[in-house]
């Protein structure tokens, strides 16, 4: 059975406020691309992240495990250099093999949770 | 007229806060997958859960009647064995006949509700 | 121009909160199917419900006029008989003309709102 | 390789609150189109926006540079007039190249936050 998932993906929301009601890692407002590789071999995911008024940045390089996910936060990314926030933003993927992405933020601006999410644009 | 629907399905999004602030089955924090079958035939529905770091557990086996709904909670999944708790894992659905897979989760860590959904990834 | 939309439309997940912490109509917990009509004629369109463990009801018939939106709410669907709140629901929208749906739940069981949103799944 | 994207979409769902618990720009609650262009030319985009009982308004016009996004707020949008709040509406956006389009509420009409999310319907 061939591997499910596509090769090209696209969130064109994001946006990570430095403000949270709370300490606690999981519950720090953050975004997330959560990924499946669903597939057999390892995939190499680069990532793009685009601007409202500056140029691109990236790639940024990760790799998801044959038949693993990966909750890969935004706040974690580091190289070439970390997302900024407070900011607009959004981003590209773009894997050697089909992945799945879909796209979550955990808002904690307020002392009660916001939650929204969406399974990525794909293509390819 | 064909059965609307798709035969492979994928959630890259899952996590099940171990944390409530109720009681009340309704109100504590969970996963749903949504799954409509509007065909004339039951459908034979096989889940494969995805870790980060271990490998994937399944088939967990589900029918869902001709012409039903059945909103599945992730935390009522115990055979193979249960869903860990506070742990990111991901989806894929693979059913014998065309369905529609929603997937939802109610998060009560706080005292008051977050809710996210989104339409699952199809193929096939 | 070709009328933007398709002419199928599943909406897996369907539950209406009888409990509301507000009694302004606005605020009270409710689902919608909002849906779009582009195009230069009336839309007609035949939604029916699905339930987990009983036979489907419908069709509840509503008519979106030419280059107008409509944001139906379920707890509004009377005839041929109002949609049981508290309960399991799914739906399926078939028209005679290209429509989009985007399904979204405003829960107000708490004291704060909550919200979800998901384009719906479509055909044909 | 291909730019990333299609040329039209639509957001069914449309609905600024006039209430908000807070004045921050930021917190006040505001619908967004969040339009990504990963192309290498400026994009140009025209939206029309659909209401319940009255002609549609638009195009509204926004200019998407190359490699950049808008995070566009609706209630940022004045010519040729305001997007008038507590009304139901919906919106098209009609591009002369790829793009990719994610609709946000966020709802602050109590004191935290709700959000709702989901990337827009494609097509072309």
């Amino acid at each position: 059975m061939e591997t499910i998932g596509r090769r090209r993906w696209a969130i064109p929301e994001g946006y990570i406020p430095s403000e949270s009601a709370f300490s606690d890692r999981a519950l720090l407002s953050h975004e997330t691309a959560c990924i499946l590789n669903a597939g057999q071999r390892d995939a190499n995911v680069a990532i793009t992240i685009y601007f409202a008024d500056r140029e691109p940045v990236g790639p940024y390089r990760v790799r998801v495990g044959a038949a693993r996910t990966l909750h890969l936060r935004f706040d974690d990314l580091t190289d070439p250099q970390p997302v900024p926030r407070d900011t607009d933003y959004a981003s590209v993927f773009e894997s050697d093999l089909p992945i799945i992405v879909q796209h979550t933020r955990l808002d904690s601006r307020r002392a009660e949770l916001a939650l929204l999410s969406t399974v990525a644009y794909a293509e390819g």
